[in-house]
Order: structure tokens, then C-alpha cells, then sequence
């Protein structure tokens, strides 16, 4: 029998498992509003917050691309944790390196530093440290708004005669990481004259040239061991002049080689090299003093390296007549190129010490190159980074939300993620202070992980193959941290994690869902089945569909006997196997999955629920350390959870699912920490509201419950708040994402860092499944399906999409006319594009029961031939052929009823 | 022909001198209020400031005694900065050592660490510094109260049905420096039962044993390639039970060695040898849990050495049950012997590596020994301590005068100090984070300290007989930094300091004043004329009174040319000199630098006056960098002030040093720093006030000025405070001060900690000079003559004393009554005692020009007969022989005019 079409292969497999991709809204609509926040605190939307005065302390806001590393812009419009020399650098700042001001006006010369005033505390032994030279005068207010990938510092001071507004970001192109992973930034100045004069300005990049730091510890003054021999050397090209920094030093196979450029495309422009080599503090009083005269720097004009131990500051101003009331915009472009990537992290310490290439330096050879290429695309790469921007802070989300989401899609381009030669994407876990931690595509932890997968799906692709390609071993046990090279064949010896194994098959369902790319799956497949029946040798070894052997997992502990988390994973797996089997027509596996999975469903339902939520069933949770047993775990259904994002829909019986969640909502969202004990890590405290990983609400909490048991972890804050809006519990799910995003305040910690086992970490990037639940997109590249089922005001809802193809809007909009009720949803592709056979539209709530009218739908300005179903408020309309809707001619959809 | 007796030819010297001991006050008194404060907030008495919420956060309260390192009291009851391992330590924390509490009242069973709560930022990358138990319940609310010696911390929460009071204090009793130098401090909790039913209370101390620890790097955690085979053992001696922490790993002689512990006098305790050593966090689990229970713990009862690699921790717990309102006293005493210092920070870097002990260490045997040496003699010490506190907190000073004057004589009892064997006392500069910076009785910074002589004059003296005894080379130039051990003839190889060199002739003439001890003057004498005499080598080389040489000083530079600074520090060099030769009938001398000071005085007024104040003259300002030229200098009459709080009295026209003041306040003390450029290191920023080193207000700033010319010293503020208020510019001098303390506000710095090139800076102890001003207290023991002349509200004054052989207070109060003016002076001795033939006493100026109608004197019960002088608002009250007053007999002078 010849098989059928890969189509029509994957419709059979759904239909034979009757299973739906987008989940209807929960049974639990409805419910009391939780008492954690008010329902207009929750619901509304509106510009996201702003930062002042000591909320802009914490404030870091990461400017890095894809796999570049980073600079963070500060909230006072400082550049601070310089991460851009293949480590995290917390703390790690660059002397003498800030933006200045120098105005005329009418006679008066004034100088600023263009950052906002120092906040306390001022504590060191030796007064505030020099470096950030805080004895400059500093304009009196800054105000931060960040709204990734873009920043923006308001910059005022009373006796100064201008507004100022710095602007930075990095170009972002959902779908394109080439476009989004430039070595450099932008860094522009608005200079706005508010007074009746015309006024002369000057604004001037001072930078440290830092060729030869590897990343290790601090630079304290441009006096270092590892600095010696740096050149700064101005030139001009076609479309920049500025400064370039590099080192006879250094070697080009050191892992500190590298290159740094501060360059403009602004035509007027002074100079200064370096510093004057003075003793004492001679070089910044000279500059100073220089640049205080007339705004005007007196250059050496040489080329000089500087002596042994010892760097330079270059410093390049851009000048500028302004009228009254005019503005004028001075561009900078900081960009920096250090290809060679020490592996000083490998989990397998023999793979230590070996040197790597950035994916980048295989596009750029050195740091200019990179600031030109930005320049001479900046037209494009800017308008569709700006239209990002717009589509994505202009939905109906509230503003909490749109900040959860973009803030921690940031954690693809810090130092948590390493793109290396030949395009593959890794990750550590997140980052300490000064190295990544812990390495390297955590299975686990990556499990969490949404954003790469929606954003830049290609690169996320990459990391399944590094998953089942690489790490699965002979046995099929699949090894959760990724050494590197891969292909080496070396891996870490270790047990494999259940979560970690099971996970990737469910997100290898939904890389092939957003990608559409079933030739890519049938390439995977033979190495997924293996890892997936690999659960039969210990951890399921009677085939019942429970898992009741040694589970390791992501507490980094193993759980034993049939328990909620590693049943709920292993659920998806077996379902993910069994779709994507039967899409592939490996009918004996499709089948063999199908019959574990229906068993596995029941033997967990029946075995593992107490009534209200799913436990851990063990005969000895009091006495074999670190087990749950009764407790109530926050990620009881995490692989349920990962299902849903990824298109597999619900595993369990829906009110069971949502008493589950209902229970974890109750028991483990604290409003208040201060009479918790909590003897393990804090990440919540005083009067912060977070949720607990687990709590014991009937009792049974063991002595020794398992580690991370009493801590609060964003990722899984945001798994949860994501469930339980998928489920239909709302607001009980945005106030998870809102107590989360108060902790991170600018003033206890860095909106644009959720930390947990180390900075930017991966786990938080569960935030973008918030997104997908609150919009209720659901896509199927397979299939050819978009849908929507917006979760807050479906009558006038806008979002932003992305899909393997292509990313846009849509808006859906409804009205309640004397003539009846309707409206229509627009879908827009704003790049790339999408082919539909089949869109789902869900109507508000009180249109429930009405009856539809008339239905019509368009791709641009075409009329197409449609078919429709409607079950409940869900309208399912159908094209024969695929339609393509591209950037202009966009899928509108017309209904009355 | 015979020489006249001693006391007879100090007369003779000083009506040779026409000098008079207490200058009276300025010509500028009554000159309007400056602007930088009130009148009110400058004037008023009161208490002194509590701290409370964000500005807790940088309050540490040092508890070390002289020369035993320290441990500080954060402003939440929290312990920090563990210095006490013969090194600086600042942010060295150890790990889970901290106070908790547990309750039992009616049933209900609270636990709570006796600690505020933790205040933001909270970013690390990894969740809050476990090693804080940042998740523990903590009090509600903390509000912190220092008076040096004594802390205080309020701790309050909701749901506590007690108050609580923490309070802390190490010994400080004036003039003893062994009753103040034990290692060890008081802990006690006052805890008051607001309920209405009986309080079950437990406090239990826990304390990481951290012998092995070397005072170098962190302590993260119990495991620590440091530790190993720490032993920690329940004791009980008979005044006292506990924990003695101690190490079978670290020999005796290395410098890690020593001992801890954590004892009570408190019968019913419940302990805790050592938290479980388990797995992940199952110690602090188990015995939090184990405390939370009942407020018993269940001890292991055994003395087991820790495994390699790691030490315990271990509990104490004092348990109590509290009627209705009443209130128990828990008591804990902490201490420490850790008896070997490193010399790790010698200026000749040969002397490094030898190991010095530990004055305390010839006192005490181990850390046990020394709490039950200071439990056995609490009594005694406390009263001690509390009298004087009592006697200091309740001066009618302002409070923001007490607080400086108080919290900066700490420095005393900080690492800054070093008391060796042998009882010479050592002091660096300040404070490095993890070493002392910069070594060792630096001639020039240690000049404008004042509290070490005024509090422990003994100490003070072993200074100067290592200045003259150990310091002055053969050539007469005195090495201005000390290298250990002394007498072993090994000198830094450095130029002079010129003011550090004349500075400390002028210390020695206030050190001989303070202790009237001529035959200890007599001792030194050579050596110190030696060093005077070394002027004519090169600065002064043609012995016109006035330096001209190469001039190495405090800013680590050289001035050239006259100048001020040098100029009157070698003035009061010479006064000081003829004085101290006259009294020792070294006539020749006498003579010699009578007529030298004669002519300096005029070669300077003539020389460096430009009209409004000194300067420096020296052709090549401009062009040799690091002058000062027509700048006004903020310590130009340094040596003068030094004069002043010495007794020397003044050497320059009156209102030329008084204009001199007047320009220093209307120049340097900048009331905002938003406008000011400093390139150099920055003490000061935004919005506060500060006094500037210098500036030029009439032009002439070189390019390139000394270093430290636009920075702010506390050091320096506090000289030229104490100076202007010495020369009745009382509100300018205060306004000084009182920017000092609002920049030290526990949110932006640590009151505690004045730094400058370095924490505890020990030029900071020139604030106590602004005692002596204000009080105008001038002692002479040589001459048995005591003075006051109270700056502020001499019509009702109190003030407290110090002097060599005694302490105590002084009152004044006068009243305009129906029939006259009248009132009185009482001087009372609080310990040791005052021999007076002198007694000087300045009426109110309204009393100016009345008429004495009565005048007596006794001293307790006895009348005494007195022959009495006077001049303007001055009285001098004479006995022809002298008598002695003594505790329990005070002096009283009973007056009406």
C-alpha cells in the first residue's frame, strides 16, 4: 500500500487521536477575582512603568545581539557589566568609558555627564569609586522606559537649556538572527533646545580601549597586567568616522584578541586619541578641562600604543549648532568583535581550554566592520525592529505582561547564549557573576524555555538537533548538558534527567509545529524514538504509562515512585511520539505511543490524584530525603503545560487540570514572605508576593523536603501564571506574572534579569508562554492552522504572532450593534508569511449560542472561497487550497451574527 | 646659679612667651548665621538621630576594644564586617551567625531572627546570600540607636506580643585603655512581655566557628579550605556557660590560631554543639525546625572535631519564661583570641612575614578567658562605661557634635589600630577592605587626630615615643611611616614629610600638657630637637623662620616655596619647642626658637598674606604641577589649629587668621556638588555639602593642582570646624560638621565609618578637636591649670572632660536675677583626679564689662582660699598651693556680679 501525502498522513494521525490543537477556554471563567491585586491592576493596559531615582539603581538593560555578548544600558544612561568578552560580567565596568556634554548658549558654557545623579549608597573605603568619575556634574533627573529591545533615558537638569533623550537598542528582527545578532549598538542622543538662543553642543563618547581584558575580574584604571601596546586610532570610512581600538598585544588566537570601535556617521566631529599619559589623575583633568573650554578636543594626532600595563581612553565628540526649538539627533555606534571563545566551562573538564569562533566573526572581521555593516543597514534593520517593537507593545495585554515577555526574550542575547561557528545556539543555565552557569543546554531547565522557540525558531531548531542528534547516547539515555564540540563523541557521565528527556520530545512536537518542516522532523525521529523508549529501561520498565523508577530531575535531586511532574512529561512525550510518528507513518511506534499513552492517562489519573490536585505516590517520602509525596508542586503539570504550548492540548481531564492549578494558585502564592522559613535560596522576601515551588496544605511535608521546595522561581512562576490562563483562570495567572515583575523593580533587582541558579536564566523564558496564552495562538505549520482565542477582552484584542514562516498582528474586534452583533479578526503578516488552510477564530464570551449571519473572508483585496464550523464561540473557517497571506495583503475575516 | 624648680621655669618660660593657654574667642562673633543651615538645627541640643528602613542599611557599629579588631552591629541587629582576625573586613560576613527568638504564649508558638528585615537591592545571581538566612521570619521593624560605646536596636513586629531590645557595648573607659581593649562584647536582649498571658522565650545565638579563617577573602559558607578539625565544646565555668569554638588543624603559631566563643551567665540555656552535617541544607533545616518546635534544641552531646575542608556551627539558647508585662534581661557575651598578627603590611617589604602578638593575648589565654574575665568584672566596667556615656550624651552640645565627635573616637577600637605586645599603640591610616592602608603611624595624618590623646592619653604617648625614639634618623629626619618591629633599626628609605615632621614637635608639647609627666618630656627631648632642628637642613635653610624647600606632605606631594601649610605647622613647631625647652631649661634652645618663631611669625604675615588670607608663593605655580599658589587652602593654618587644641595658643594676628577662616568656610564649603567638576576621588556628590581642600576664589587655579585640591575630608572638615569655632565663628563651624554627619547618614555611608583614603580614617579624630573648641576646655597639667570657655549657650552649659590623671564633667549656669547676675561652675572628677592651681572660667558675653561682687571656691565641703584675676569675660581663679579634686568632691566656684 502506497503511504499516503505527508498532509494528509498528519490529518489521518490527528483525527485518529482525536485530539484538538487549541484548547478551549477553562470551565473556571468566572471565579472570583484572587485578592493579590485588584481586576483593574490586572486587566488593564497602558504604557508599561517607567524608572526613577533609586528604582533606577538595579536597572540594566541588556544591548547586546545573539550570541555577541553585552553591554547593559543603566538606568541613569550609564553603560555598565561590559559582557562582551565571551563571559558574563556582572559588576564589570569600564573606566573612564561615559557621555558627556558640553553646551554654549548666549555666552554660558556648561558641562554634564549625560547620566542621571549617583544613587546611594556611596559606601567604599577609598570614596566613590573614581572610575565611574562621580565627581563629574551629572544631569539632575533621568527617567528610563525600556521596552526591549529598545531603551530610552530622559535626561534633565533645570540649568541646562536642552531636553535630552538617549536612545539605544540593537536591532531585533523576530525570525532572523543574522539581522539580530550584530556585535554592536546604537546609542543616539535627542538634543531638543528649549531656550531662545541658538546653542552649540558638543556630545562626546569617552571609552576605555579594553583589548586584552579576557573577562576575568575587574579593570580597575587603565593600569592592568593584561593591558599593554593598545592602539586607538581614528579613522574614516564611507560611512563612519570615529575610533578604533585594538592591541599589538595581544595575539589573534588569544582568547582576549579583539577589536572595539566608536564611530558616528555624523560629519563634525573632534578627537582626542587618548588621554594624556599623566601621573596622578593629569589625564581625565586635562580632557576635562579640554572639552569644558569650548567643547572642542585638542588632538595628539598620533598613533600611539600605549605603554606595558597600561591602556588608553579615546574619546570621540560630535558637534552640533541647534536652534530654538530644533532638534538635532548625534548617533553613536559602539561595536566590538572578539571572535575566540575559551571553553572554560565544560561540564566534561577534559574539553576545557579549547578556543571557538563566534558565529559572528564568521560575518564581520573586526569590530569597524561590524559598526559599518549596522550603519549600512540601519534603515532596514531599524524599521523592522521598530515594527516589532510597535506591533508588540501595542496589543491589549496589559503593560505587566508585555514587560514579562520582553524583558526576559533578553536572556537570548546575554550571555546565557553562546552562537558558534557553523550557527549552532547554545545555552548555559543562566550566568554567574563572571562565568556561565551551569553548562550547557540544560534539558531540564531549557524545558521552561519559550522564547527562542517563537522568536527565532531556527535557532531553537538547532538546539533539538544538538538534543537528539548529539546527546542521545547508544542507550538512549540522553545526556541533559551539552560538552562541547559536539560530535567529539565525549560526553558527561551522568544519569540522564526524566524531565530533561522526555521535555525535548514534546518540544521537538512543537519545533516541528512552528516550523513545518516535517522533512526536518524525519531527520530527528529515528534518535527522538530512541530517547523516548529509553523511559522503558528503568523508568517505566512495566509499561504502564507511570513512571516509578530513580527520576532524576531539574531539583537536581531524583524523585521516586509514580508522581505528578515526571507523569505529566511523560504523558506529552508519549502523545508528541505518537503524532509525530503517525505524521512520519511509523504506524508501529504511532501505535505502541497511542496505547501507552491512553494507559499512562488512566494509571496517572487514578493513581496520582488526591482529590483536589496530583501528588507523589511513595511509600517512603518521610524517610528517603527529598521527595514531595502530598505536597502540592507548582510544577505537578509542567509537561502538561509544555503540551499546551505546544500544541498538543490537554492530557487530563479539564477539572481536574483546573483544580490542580486552582490548588497551586491557593496554596503556594504567598502575598506576604514574612512569616515563611525558608532555610533555602531567597528569592522572594519580606512583603514581595511570589509562589513556591511546593507547599504541604494537607500535611505530610517531610523533614527534608527536596531542595528548591521553599524558593520561588520566575520560570516556573510563569509556567504556572501560563496554565492558568490557558485554563481559564486568569487572573489568578496574571497575578503570578504581576508579583513577579514587582519583585524586579529596578530597585531590589533588574527588570531585565530574573535571576535563579545565576543571572538572565533560561527558565524565565517560560514568559513567553504568558503571550501564548493570554492570545490563545495556536499554530500548526503542518497543518497549515493559525488560530486565536484571546483570554482578556476578545471583543477588542490585539496582539502580536509569530510563526516559523512569518510574524504579524492580529486584531479581532466586535460590536454590539441595533442590527446584531459583529465584527471581524485581521491578520497581518508583517514579514515573511503564512500559509492557512485553516483559521480559528474564538468569539467573546457573550456571544455564546448566537448564530452566525454572514462569514467572509479576504487575503488582501481578494474575496476567497471559504468553509466554516462552529462549535460553541470557536469558528473553525476552512480553504480548500492553502491561501497565502503576505506583508500588504493581510486576512480579514467578516462576520455578523 | 642653681636652676629654678621645674613648675618655676615653665613660668618663667611662659611669661617669657607672653602666652596665655586659652585664647579668648574671636572678633567674629555675632556675624550672620551662614546660609547652609538654620540657627535651630544648628544650635539646639537633643538626642541624638536614630536610624530606621532604607537607612539601616549601611550602619555598622564597631564592638571591638583597642587593638582587638572588631566586630560591627548592623543597623538591623544583624552582626557584620567580622574584623577580628588581625585584618580589615569589611563585607566578611560569617555565615549563619545570627540571634533568633522563639515564643510560646497561650499556645501559640512564633519564631522570628532577631533582625530587621533584609532592605533592597537584592540582586545577586543566585537568590540572596543564603549565608544571611535571608529567608527566615525577621522582625517587622528595626529602629537602630548609637552612642558610642552603646547600641541600641528596637526590634518590633505585629505579631510578636514582645518588645525586644537588642544592646551592645564593649567596655570604653577613658584613660584605661586595658579596661577598654577586651576582645569581647555585650549582647543582651531586653525582652518585655505586652501580652496578657505568660511568655515561653528562647534567644538563640548561632555562630559559625571560624578558627582557620585568616582575615583573607571570603567566608561563603561552612566549607572552606580553611577549616577542618574545628572543634566546638559546651562549657561551663563558674560565672559562665557555653560554646568554646577552637581548631586541632591550626597550630599555635600560625596566624589563624585562636579561639571563640559565645557564652552566657545565664542558668537555664539549651545548646547545640554543632548544626547536623548533612547533605544540601539540611543542617540549617533540621535545626530551624528542631528550634520552631518547642525553643529546645536537641544537642548531639559529643565534642566531634569538623571533617577537612569545613567547620560547624553551633547554638546557644537562653531560655526564660516572662509574666505579663514584665521584662528579662538575656544576656550573651561574645569573644574572641585570635592572638597572632601577621605583618603583612610593613612599608620596608624585607619586615613582612614576621608574626607579632596581640597586647590582649598577654592578658588573656584564650577567647573564654577573656568573657570571663569581662563577666567577672562587668560590674565595674559597665558603670565605667555608662558614666562616661552618661556624662558625654548629656552635654548641652548639639547632638550632630556628639554623634561626630563620639562615633569618629571609634576609630580608636577599629583595625585602623594596633596595640602589640610590649603596649605601644600603631596605627595605619585607615582601612583597606581586607588590609590596613596605609602602614604605620603616618606622621602626617595621624597630626590632626585628637581623640586617641584626649580619651587614652597613655596610648597616645607610646606614638610619640616611637616618633622620637624609634623614627628620627641620625640626620634628625624623622621616617614618617613605621616599620615593625621598632628598635630594629630598619627605616623606610623616603623622604621627610615636612608637616608631619613639625606636626608631631607640636604633638609632643599637647602630650606632655595633657599628662604633665616633664620627666617623660625630659626622655625625649634629644631626639625631638633633633627632629626641629632637622628644619634647617634644607627647609628652612637659611633660618629666616619660614620654609622654602622641597616640602613632601599629607597630599603625598611637594610645595615649594612659602606657603602656609608648612608655614605655621613650622611656627608651632618652634612655640612649641621654645615652650618645651624653656621648662626644661634648655635655655640655648629656648632662645634659639623664641627668635626663630619671632621672625617666622613676621616673614609669614608679611610673606603669604594676599589680603583675605595665606597663600603660597612660588613662582612656577603654573608650570610645576601639584602647587597651590594664590589657592585657599583649607589647611593653611593647620599648624595653627594643632597650636590651638595643644594649648600653644595662637601665633598669627587675630584677624587675619579669623579672615583666613572666613574665606576658607565662604570658598570650600560648597553647600551642592550638582555644578562642581572633580576629576580626583569623590567624598561628596549631588546634593550634599562638603568642604572642599581648596580653591582658588580669585583665579590662578595651575592646570594641574596638588592631588586632593577638589576632594572632601572629614579629617579636614573637622580641623577647620573645630578652628573656626575656636575663633568664634561657631555657626560656620558647625554648619561644617553638621554636612559631615548628614553625608554619614546610614543610607549613603556608614556613620561609623568615615573614610578617606581608607575606612575608620584616623584623621577623622580631629573632631575631637570641635569638643575642645566648643568647650573651650584648656588643661595644662605642667601648670595644674584647667580652663573652659563655652562656645554655645555659656549661660547654661555642661560639657564632659578629659585629662591625663582624670575625667569628668563641667556645668556652668549663670541667671540674671532681681539682684545681679549670678551663678556658678561646678568641676566634677568621674574617675582619677584633677590637681588645679588654675581654674579659669569665661562668662556669657552679656556679662562683659559687669563687676565681680562675690567670688568662692571649695572643693566638696571645703572652702578653699583663692586669689582670682580677671580680664573681659575671663577669670582666673588661683590657689597658692594646689588642690585636688575628686570624685565625690567637686570644685565649685560660686559667683555674683
Amino acid at each position: 500500500m502506497r503511504s499516503p501525502s505527508p498532509v494528509a498522513r498528519i490529518i489521518v494521525a490527528l483525527l485518529a487521536f482525536g485530539l484538538t490543537a487549541a484548547p478551549p477556554a477553562g470551565l473556571a471563567a468566572g471565579q472570583p477575582s484572587p485578592a493579590a491585586y485588584g481586576r483593574d491592576a490586572l486587566l488593564a493596559s497602558g504604557p508599561v512603568r517607567t524608572f526613577e531615582g533609586r528604582s533606577l539603581n538595579e536597572v540594566a538593560f541588556p544591548l547586546g545581539g545573539i550570541g555577541t555578548g553585552t553591554v547593559s544600558l543603566g538606568g541613569r544612561g550609564n553603560l555598565r557589566d561590559w559582557e562582551i568578552f565571551n563571559r558574563p560580567g556582572k559588576g564589570v565596568h569600564m573606566p573612564f568609558t561615559f557621555f558627556s556634554m558640553y553646551v554654549e548658549q548666549s555666552g554660558t558654557k556648561l558641562v554634564r555627564v549625560l547620566e542621571g545623579p549617583i544613587e546611594p549608597p556611596f559606601t567604599t573605603g577609598f570614596g566613590f569609586r573614581r572610575v565611574f568619575v562621580p565627581g563629574l556634574p551629572r544631569m539632575e533627573k533621568a527617567r528610563f522606559k525600556g521596552e526591549y529591545p529598545f531603551a530610552e533615558v530622559e535626561l534633565s537638569d533645570g540649568q541646562v537649556p536642552l531636553e535630552v533623550i538617549l536612545e539605544a537598542f540593537n536591532p531585533l528582527v523576530p525570525l532572523e538572527p543574522d539581522d539580530s545578532g550584530i556585535p554592536a549598538f546604537v546609542l543616539r542622543f535627542r538634543v531638543k533646545n528649549t531656550g531662545a538662543a541658538p546653542a552649540k553642543v558638543t556630545i562626546a563618547g569617552s571609552v576605555l580601549n579594553p583589548v586584552g581584558y579576557d573577562g576575568e575580574g575587574q579593570v580597575d584604571g587603565v593600569g592592568n597586567d593584561k593591558f599593554g601596546q593598545n592602539v586607538n586610532e581614528v579613522k574614516r570610512t564611507a560611512t563612519l568616522r570615529g575610533l578604533a581600538m585594538s592591541s599589538r598585544k595581544v595575539k589573534p588566537e588569544a582568547p582576549a584578541f579583539g577589536t572595539m570601535a566608536l564611530t558616528t556617521p555624523w560629519p563634525d566631529v573632534t578627537t582626542l586619541t587618548h588621554w594624556v599619559r599623566g601621573d596622578w589623575w593629569d589625564d581625565l583633568q586635562i580632557f576635562w578641562d579640554d572639552f569644558a573650554a569650548d567643547g572642542r578636543l585638542q588632538d595628539l594626532d598620533e598613533v600611539s600604543p600605549s605603554p606595558d600595563k597600561r591602556t588608553d581612553v579615546g574619546t570621540l565628540g560630535l558637534m552640533a549648532t541647534v536652534a530654538p526649538g530644533q532638534e538635532v539627533v548625534l548617533p553613536f555606534i559602539l561595536s566590538w568583535h572578539f571572535p575566540n571563545v575559551l571553553n572554560y566551562f565544560d561540564i566534561v573538564p577534559e574539553q576545557r581550554g579549547r578556543v571557538f569562533k563566534n558565529h559572528y566573526a564568521e560575518r564581520y572581521p573586526d569590530a569597524w566592520a561590524a559598526a559599518e555593516y549596522l550603519q549600512a543597514n540601519l534603515g532596514r534593520l531599524e524599521a523592522a525592529s521598530r515594527a516589532f517593537h510597535a506591533a508588540f507593545f501595542s496589543t491589549t495585554l496589559p503593560p505587566y505582561v508585555l514587560d514579562a515577555v520582553s524583558s526576559q526574550a533578553s536572556i537570548i542575547r546575554t550571555t546565557t547564549g553562546l552562537w558558534l561557528e557553523g550557527g549552532k545556539y547554545f545555552g548555559f543555565e543562566g550566568c554567574g557573576d563572571q562565568g556561565g552557569c551551569c553548562p550547557l543546554n540544560c534539558a531540564h531547565v531549557w524545558n521552561y524555555a519559550q522564547s527562542l522557540a517563537f522568536l527565532f525558531p531556527t535557532l531553537e531548531r538547532t538546539m533539538r538537533e544538538t538534543d537528539f542528534l548529539n546527546n542521545v547516547k547508544p542507550d538512549g539515555a540522553m545526556v541533559f548538558r551539552t560538552s562541547l564540540p559536539i560530535g567529539s563523541g565525549v560526553f558527561w557521565n551522568f544519569k540522564p534527567a526524566a524531565d530533561g528527556q522526555m521535555g525535548r520530545v514534546i518540544s521537538l512536537y512543537r519545533d516541528w509545529q512552528i516550523s513545518g518542516d516535517t522533512a526536518w522532523l524525519q531527520k530527528l525521529w529515528p534518535q527522538a524514538k530512541k530517547a523516548l523508549d529509553y523511559a522503558w529501561t528503568s523508568w517505566d520498565a512495566d509499561r504502564d504509562g507511570l513512571m516509578e523508577g530513580e527520576q532524576h530531575n531539574t531539583y537536581d535531586i531524583e524523585f521516586y515512585g509514580p508522581n505528578s511532574m515526571m507523569g505529566a512529561f511523560y504523558l506529552g512525550a508519549l502523545r508528541a511520539g505518537a503524532l509525530m510518528a503517525a505524521a512520519l507513518a511509523d504506524w508501529p511506534a504511532a501505535r505502541t505511543y497511542k496505547a501507552l499513552y491512553d494507559k499512562g492517562c488512566q494509571n496517572y489519573d487514578r493513581t496520582l490524584w488526591n482529590g483536589e490536585y496530583y501528588v507523589q505516590k511513595y511509600g517512603q517520602v518521610m524517610e528517603k530525603k527529598y521527595q514531595y509525596g502530598e505536597g502540592c508542586l507548582s510544577d505537578m503539570l509542567l509537561g502538561q503545560w509544555l503540551g499546551m504550548v505546544s500544541g498538543l492540548g490537554r492530557y487530563l481531564p479539564a477539572e481536574r487540570v483546573q483544580s490542580s492549578l486552582r490548588s497551586i494558585f491557593k496554596n503556594n502564592f504567598l502575598t506576604d514572605f514574612r512569616n515563611f522559613s525558608n532555610v533555602q535560596r531567597t528569592y522572594a522576601l519580606n512583603d514581595e508576593k511570589g509562589l513556591l515551588l511546593c507547599s504541604w496544605p494537607r500535611g505530610g511535608r517531610p523533614p527534608l523536603p527536596f531542595p528548591y521546595s521553599d524558593e520561588v522561581w520566575t520560570g516556573i512562576e510563569y509556567q504556572v501564571a501560563s496554565h492558568l490562563i490557558y485554563e481559564g483562570l486568569v487572573e489568578e495567572g496574571l497575578s503570578v506574572v504581576k508579583a513577579v515583575r514587582d519583585r524586579y523593580d529596578g530597585l531590589r533587582r533588574n527588570p531585565w534579569n530574573e535571576v535563579e541558579c545565576g543571572h538572565h536564566y533560561a527558565r524565565a523564558m517560560s514568559s513567553w508562554g504568558v503571550l501564548t496564552a493570554l492570545t490563545g495562538q495556536a499554530y500548526s505549520g503542518p497543518e497549515k492552522r493559525m488560530g486565536f482565542d484571546p483570554k482578556i477582552r476578545p471583543d477588542n484584542f490585539r496582539t502580536v504572532w509569530t510563526a516559523g514562516s512569518g510574524w504579524g498582528t492580529y486584531r479581532q474586534a466586535f460590536e454590539d450593534h441595533d442590527s446584531g452583533y459583529a465584527g471581524g479578526a485581521t491578520l497581518e503578516v508583517a514579514a515573511g508569511e503564512l500559509a492557512l488552510k485553516e483559521f480559528v477564530l474564538v468569539l467573546p464570551p457573550d456571544a455564546h449560542g448566537v448564530k452566525i449571519r454572514r462569514i467572509a473572508a479576504k487575503v488582501g483585496a481578494e474575496a476567497t472561497k471559504i468553509t466554516y464550523r462552529w462549535e460553541g464561540r470557536t469558528i473553525r473557517v476552512q480553504w480548500p487550497a492553502a491561501v497565502t497571506v503576505k506583508p500588504g495583503q493581510p486576512l480579514a475575516v467578516d462576520l455578523s451574527f
